[in-house]
């Protein structure tokens, strides 16, 4: 993470920068983790300016989708959480971003899928935040 | 729609067959509306027995998406929709299954999610499923 460039003109949605810690850039996207540590909730920002997560072309969509994947495999590995909720919603904030969390039952939301239903906060500490980048980093 | 078998072994979790009515089988996945018309909501379940989206090998999860894409492409063109919301969840329902949604400011639950937002409800009629389901076969 860290090497690939951002082109000039990309910029992160200011509530994007608001609510996350920025971990740094996977092969497309800019991974960010959500400043609530109740559940593991990453997003992830691709380098585009489609909107919907559907209307990207299909190599970006699967460029898209492996990022994802390697974060899904880091919560579900090294986190040890069994379940992973995946979603590009993007009604609050346009700029589309790709939701990855990690669940388990007996979760401060569970069942429920965290957006308006996560009540519980929890910070991280920049510890924490870095044995996290270091451990997705790990997983090429 | 409705031209490849399904493997004798595949069935839909009951959940899924009461909360939505079927609309047949897209390349990858089955295709089903959720019964609550208030938005255009569709399911749709591939054919696997795989429970996570992002565990999915990558040439499923390219058809996975490819018929999510589909579908989406019908409820932007076809029913004028601007946005799509795009989850797989599956806290309750354990079956993989794709939310694939259309949305725009001032729907009845607009700008949450649907999960546990939406309180509004509306039926479709047996003709207005049948259009749908013709216009999604029309859209290859």
């Amino acid at each position: 993470m860290g090497s690939t460039p951002t082109p000039r003109s990309f910029s992160l949605h200011p509530q994007l920068v608001e609510d996350c810690h920025a971990l740094g850039q996977l092969r497309f996207c800019h991974l960010l983790l959500h400043r609530n540590a109740a559940v593991p909730w990453f997003i992830l920002v691709p380098q585009t300016e489609v909107i919907d997560l559907l209307d990207l072309p299909p190599v970006l969509r699967s460029k898209a989708l492996d990022d994802a994947t390697r974060v899904s495999r880091f919560i579900k590995q090294q986190l040890g959480y069994p379940k992973v909720n995946f979603a590009a919603i993007g009604n609050v904030v346009p700029q589309l971003h790709l939701h990855v969390i990690g669940r388990r039952e007996g979760d401060p939301c569970w069942p429920a899928p965290v957006w308006g239903h996560l009540k519980d906060t929890a910070s991280y500490t920049a510890e924490q935040i870095e044995k996290i980048r270091r451990g997705i980093e790990a997983l090429s």
